[in-house]
């Protein structure tokens, strides 16, 4: 292990962790992991490691728990940190690494029995939340459409918990002429295609997956939820009942309350 | 209906939302609702009215869409409401109230079926989307543990979407001679008490409920959870089962399983 006092803010070597704020959600930055437990799963993940750095008990405290990382670990002070962060990184503890070639589609799905599909969902922590939960709750995978943003976002693998970097995924528009296509696609491999929906014509999600084999939850954006084309393409619309008055859940907790569902569901 | 153009930002009329983003969670500052949904809950709220704030074509609209307020009315430019508030609020309107008189603890547990009891949730989110799911999914009333945070802090208010304003709560800690003994009270009066845990000795959530005609579910602070203490004095002890090498849920998402079961549990 190279493990190297950097004092400068202006190294070069610490291009990799400068200027976190500036938005990137462009798919094309490099995946960041903040605080020992999130680089420790970035560590063992996919995505190859280009450097950690940390301030020097963090660093000690890290490679003593979780073993030296294969790159360059660069020991820096708290204020080193911040001038080249760009706001105070009290964690101390923070790591890089390289976009991974895109998983397969077909390999995906193949090695899944419970999928989650997001048409559209655009906002960063939903998309951290669905992947913890999915991650939680036995979701084997996440496919993601067109509308949905980037998962290796800074914040989505923060309030991932680093699931983003663990759990497979795949770009569903990707491999597919249309959506639709997709999801008959995905019928004819055995799936049962469940839109999850606020509507009082959908049925309770406890009647919606009836035990099936593979099934593929669809949730939509915040706000307008899923589309009507896709729902058509699925063979049942599910909802949790509402009280009067109130609003939808939150697109994250619906999933959340869906992939325990579907965990009760196949419950021996 | 009085509605006055204010341009000064010193005008002390505006003085309720002056500042608002000064940390105030002493359980003592005004009820501030934001936006025209959670204002006009407010509004029907036993939070009595103080001011309502905005900009002429939000005022315009909130009160075609809700009915004047029994309060004064200030009309402000975008300008003069940044210059009070503390920051550029684009949604254009906001309203104070007074806080109202706690609510009685056997009352709100007398009309209650089904309560949430946080034991320690400090997290005014976490809170906040805690009473926005249980209004959703029919708990009657939340009650309050003496290291749960104030619900009607501003943050907690605007998570909720105005949901803390109509579900009862009340202080779980004032009617009694401690938790405990809370407790015993809460199981005398026919309440099934419930847990919720990630720990592995626990039942799952869906053999907890059993349909008991009355339900308290407790949760725990965010990282410890609920106390030995606490889980002790309840009838049972429920787990959402996690995957291995998965962290526990958020306790807002464990909370809203939670719920969800306890509604699915009472279906026909």
């Amino acid at each position: 292990m190279t493990r190297i006092v950097i004092d400068n803010p202006e190294d070069p070597r610490l291009d990799d962790v400068r200027d976190l704020n500036r938005s990137d959600s462009s798919g094309e930055g490099l995946v960041i992991a903040e605080g020992p437990l999130v680089v420790s799963r970035l560590a063992q993940s996919r995505f190859p490691l280009r450097c950690l750095v940390g301030f020097a008990p963090k660093l000690d405290a890290y490679i003593e728990e979780y073993g030296a990382p294969g790159c360059p670990v660069y020991e820096v002070t708290r204020e080193t940190l911040k001038a080249v962060a760009g706001f105070d990184m009290h964690r101390g503890l923070v790591a890089a690494a390289d976009r991974a070639e895109p998983l397969d589609l077909e390999d995906v799905i193949a090695s899944s029995k419970t999928v989650v599909i997001m048409e559209g969902v655009g906002d960063h922590e939903n998309i951290g939340s669905i992947f913890r939960n999915a991650a939680g709750m036995d979701v084997d995978a996440v496919l993601l459409g067109s509308g949905a943003a980037d998962p290796l976002y800074r914040r989505s693998v923060r309030v991932s918990m680093g699931h983003v970097l663990r759990l497979p995924f795949a770009r569903f528009d990707g491999g597919f002429t249309t959506w639709q296509r997709g999801l008959q696609q995905l019928a004819q491999k055995g799936f049962r295609l469940v839109s999850l929906t606020p509507h009082e014509d959908a049925v309770h999600l406890a009647d919606a997956m009836d035990g099936a084999e593979k099934v593929a939850l669809l949730v939509g954006a915040e706000g307008p939820g899923l589309t009507e084309h896709a729902m058509r393409a699925t063979h049942v619309r599910a909802r949790i009942p509402m009280a009067p008055g109130t609003d939808s859940l939150n697109v994250a907790t619906s999933a959340a309350i869906a992939f325990y569902e579907r965990q009760r569901s196949l419950r021996g």
